[in-house]
Formats: C-alpha cells, structure tokens, sequence
C-alpha cells in the first residue's frame, strides 16, 4: 500500500487563535476554511485545523487529550533560522517548549508549543534533502 | 515561510507493537530503525514512530498523553477499499473506532486506533487529486 499521508488534523479549541499562529507565526495561508475547520495546502498532504468537538463527532470517540503524545516537525534552512522562528511562533500564541540547541544526532532544534498544545519541532537538518517543492527524503 | 512538515512523530509504547500495524497492516517499509524509533518514507515527509520516552526527553515535557487530539489521514484508491483496510489494521493490532460511511461532504471513510490509540482515517476522497508520488493537491 502507498506510504502515504493525506491529512493531518490538530483538534483545536479556538479556531481564531490557533489561526493567528500558523498564518502570522508560520506564514502559512489556508486554502479553506469554515467554521469547523481551516485547511493549509502542505508539501504533498494538507494540515486541518478542526474544532476538537468536530473531530471528536468525526471519528466517534470523546476524550481526546492534550498534550497529545506526538510532534510535527518544520525545517528550516539554516542553523541561524531556527532560534528566531521559535520565538516568531512563540510571539503569535505558542509557548516554547526547548530553545534552540544541538541534538545528538545532529543538526540544530528547538520546540514549541500551538496555542493548544501540539508540539512543533524547529529544525535545521543539513543531512535530510528537501526539494525545492519541500519534499523531505531520508538520509541517514 | 515554506508550508512544510518535515516529520510526524508518534510516540509508542512498544516499537515491535506498533511496527507490526503499520508493517504488517498496511504494509509499509521502514527506511530506518534502531532501539528508540522507526522512519517510514511517506510522500514528502518522514513518518516516525518513537518510544514516547525519548520523544518527552526530546521535547523536554513530560506528561503525553494519548489519545491526543488530532488524527492522521490514509487515502486508499477506492470506496471498496475503504473497510478492507480497516479491517486488516484492526487485525495487525489496531482497534476500529467508526467503521466505513459516508461523511456529509462527500466520500467514504471510518477511523482505526493504532495500538498506541493514535487515529487513522482511512479515507476514499475522490474530490482530492492524489499524484503517483501520493502527494495530495486541495480541491474544494
């Protein structure tokens, strides 16, 4: 079967908050958006933001929790990128989890937290390419 | 700022638990593996799944908690193929959460729980161009 991932969906509880964070923070714009949800055209899949009620209706099931035990990661081009950005995300709603530093394995990172807790990992990862397009290819 | 998601990482108790769903349920390769986390190549991005450990050690927070409030989207070729794979996923050590209908804006899909209780949509979209490479494009 295709190894592939269409849709990310983060449950939120303000879908105007959580908008300022991607669109000013990120610089993201939507593609889409109601009163339920704003999608944001990604690199080969989409990212949803839904109202957490809409998404817990959707797949059937109450009690979703956050934080969620999970992360989403953004590269950024350079080492110098990563700092600033967490503190963009972190001016427009989000909470830094981990400044800036160097991991084990590599690179240069840091963390923060959307408006409702659902991590992002800043990332500058010389080893992994990505295309113009921003399609990310392994590399070990 | 690119829109771009260079990773999601899921964090997992067991990664020969969680391997067996997504190897064996939907039959997907690992590019990478050690003791701490599994990459899956997926259309442009990395799919990982991490002990949850190293993820909170990573992140610097404790406390992850599952389900969390989002949920990750499959796109199969067919509205017959829809249940199928559900049903495989749940006999690889997943739990159905919706099984297969149609949603009010058009298509088929149910949601599945991998055994980590991270939700997957499992989803027949036919107004979503998808390319070979299974990079997703918007179409409202």
């Amino acid at each position: 079967m295709q190894q592939q991932i269409s849709v990310i969906t983060l449950g939120v509880a303000d879908l105007s908050r959580s908008r300022r964070f991607y669109c000013d923070g990120f610089g993201w714009k939507p593609v889409f958006e109601n009163r339920e949800i704003v999608f944001y055209q990604m690199n080969g899949l989409m990212l949803g933001t839904s109202l957490a009620s809409a998404l817990e209706t959707d797949m059937q099931r109450t009690g979703l929790a956050r934080p969620g035990a999970f992360a989403l990661a953004h590269n950024v081009p350079t080492r110098e990128a990563v700092q600033p950005t967490l503190d963009r995300l972190s001016r427009c709603g989000g909470r830094i989890l981990r400044p800036a530093d160097a991991p084990p394995h590599g690179g240069f990172r840091g963390y923060v937290a959307d408006p409702d807790e659902h991590a992002w990992e800043i990332a500058w990862n010389p080893a992994w390419p990505i295309s113009p397009e921003g399609y990310v290819t392994f590399s070990p």
